[in-house]
């Protein structure tokens, strides 16, 4: 189960209004390799994993959960207090026609999110590629945010959460090769 | 941010593998009225409701994130020993092709779970509204499984989440009125 | 079965080409709480609720019906003179090279509709709220239109849908409390 | 605008229980080629078809409405009398658990309807070819269904629909006759 | 099998940066009406239609994969040299937080592609009108983007494949009469 | 550009009608980590991958194209003389009545194929390792479906497909650690 605590996981600093900007950040928010995809693709597949990778699995999507939660925050504080013309000069008047002020699981498109955009396979090996591959694609679509942002502030925060993806991604690369080493092992006796 | 204890919040009896059944327990897993959707919408709708509905909002996702994981290792405990031919012939010979013995965000027809099930409207009257029809959808479900379920111990568990939807239903009842009573003032004076 | 009238429930009054008014108008169209989704949850809703409510599902599915040849009607009007460069200012160039000047049932973004933005639970509780959240749902929307429209012909007409929207709410809302007054009769005796 | 009359366009027989065929015939419910795409799909071509092809959109959109009220009623009335076993032995365990006795717009496989199943271009050849590949492919279905299914009185009425989409197709092909040397006189002069 | 031969069907020429048209191109690229949607339906039609229709399925599905090719490489060299900016400015900000500069199957809109965009019914008159119809639909397409274009060099090309599927869509319409045909002589004996 | 060549890759022998497993095959034709997946990925990919990966990209995905026809063969042998009935039976009930005897790109649930279950990300790191994973879902699918066949010798077929995703993975590995190895040389300098 989980507890929820009253504070971000990292800061967030708004300084202005920036709907432009929260439009790009919804592609980690709802999009094909953002935090929700993460979190619920590591939560979900945690029940078939080996024993040794569960723990790694639990952590990880927990944080996700909490990066989740920075992402909707800024993404408030950057719309929040923007008029519907300033939405539709951001590229949001459809957003806006369909959800007012309120956020939203889609990308930066506006295409809604699905679970297929993610997988668990029930082989370790297959779900742990899947993996490494998830947080090389999140790491990706951070960059491409932070290239096409000006906020300097906003770009902080994702740098923080684009270094969390590095730090995953090594960590599902060692449980990976700790796994392969013991499948060799057991083909030897 | 979110913290996870290692404990369910509902204690789960598995007493037999019983992959039917599982594949029923998956519509609440991943499917449209399911407790993902219920967690995500309400995690998300929190940014922009008033005051004093996001306390509500809050504390129900993170029950439902809770509730999630109820169902998770329900279905995990009713399928994990169960061989392929088992699956097949509880009608899961497709998702083992798929996702062998893993879990996923599916419905019971094995439809992928997509966030078009649930709305965030940035209108708080109208967001009430979607989560008391969310609730009621969510325990009509639990209804519908616990009359198609043979298993005494697993109905156990459905009727305690069935009976908490209930009272879900409630509270956001409640939140509404308040809010309309509050409307109804600022429009007198 | 249906019989087509030859004219409109209510006079649409379009004045100038207008496309970026028509794509938010799209929402109402093929989006998520539009008049698509409304006429076609209370047809199929109509089959499984108490008789003392098909009459109302009936006659509002027929009404939506006839709304959404009024929106039909708006979007062709606002549309049909306009220069392929005219629809791409409005942000309706990707539009116009799927479908020309025909119109369709997707959402202001684009995104094509699904069935899955409704439901039916075969539960008369539980389908009567989720029609009450559809009209709560579809007055916001229009709100949005409204808010971000700058057309005061138009705005009159979806003024005119929107009102409707709170008497089907306020019909929903009466009969959830006929169906839970017969319940608890039923429960006593 | 439509007007409702509370009969069927054609009588519907239902001499017994038969979840299973119910099943099949949703196919053409909810499915890809069954009479909702094709009632959505002419009811939205015709504004933008040249006028001499209009009324027989509108004609055929408004059939097509009253023949998915005749698909209604039949799944209606051969499942309203099975228990949640006989729904399951049927293969509607999934459908039962996530809509009860209700009937939801989904295909055979219970897969949510979408109107990407259908098309509509600006271009009135291309958008009548679209027509005629719809009533062709609908009159398949049809026989599909017919094949599968052991239930005379119900073929009567599957046999007259399939019936009508031929008429469709041929008052289709010839439109688009018409239309083609409309064009051709066009290019002499 | 296919093998791979280092050279495009038609040449392609691009001569300057453009990414608002490379946007409207992807329409073909990843939209419901295609290359992609053509030459996948073809593909797999082949299996169940009459022998002597099998060529013609089998070349045309052939052609259309090196249409598509085709089309990769002008939106390739569309936006190759854009900056972040260019692309925000010729509505493709979203796409690039998701792609970077890859390209991907979607539509103009951003929507990925799905296979309900087309249909395989196993009738072989039912399918060729399918294909009939996306030839034509295919043809609106691209007569849609040469619209839209302000770039001869690249109008030239589309030309050249909005000719060929009037070619394709002459090619289907005289296997269906054959078929008719046949079928007609099989009635009389 | 591609030739079709009139052979298969690799013989397909099938030697009884075994519409059963024709559906679990229908996993690796249009599912999620399926051949037509894999070579729509890699070709796609191609144009924004480093220089010296074009190669293996170009390769592979001609060599999936093939797989894609292997496996197409199969399904179309395996149920090509079964009746309705037989069809039934097998669980392929729904896609008769949609599809009649023909084949599509669906998974072997009866989800249609959707370009969300890929990616392309324009990093190539994040593309390489999107492949990676893609190879090992695939391996684990065939996996799955021989774990769950009866037919020895479409065993065979599948186990020299799963064989194939081995090489793949292997090459899209030693691709990866070339491109890393270079990016830190760069860094170096």
């Amino acid at each position: 189960m989980w507890v929820y605590e009253k504070k971000l996981l990292y800061p967030v600093e708004v300084k202005e209004c920036n709907p432009k900007l929260a439009r790009y950040i919804a592609e980690q928010y709802g999009g094909a390799d953002g935090e929700l995809a993460a979190a619920l693709r590591y939560m979900n597949q945690r029940y078939t994993v080996p024993d040794k990778v569960i723990g790694v699995l639990n952590d990880i999507a927990t944080e996700e959960f909490s990066h989740l939660e920075m992402l909707a925050t800024m993404i408030y504080k950057l719309t929040k207090d923007a008029t519907p013309e300033q939405l539709e000069e951001a590229g949001l008047g459809a957003h806006y026609v369909n959800h007012g002020h309120a956020l939203f699981y889609e990308n930066a498109a506006g295409v809604p999110f699905t679970t297929t955009y993610f997988q668990a396979k029930g082989d370790p090996i297959a779900d742990l590629y899947e993996d490494i591959a998830a947080e090389e694609k999140a790491r990706a679509t951070y960059q491409w945010i932070i290239d096409i942002s000006d906020d300097a502030w906003i770009n902080d925060s994702l740098k923080f959460l684009r270094e969390r993806e590095n730090v995953h991604s090594l960590r599902f690369r060692e449980a990976v090769e700790v796994l392969k080493e013991e499948r060799d092992r057991k083909k030897i006796f």
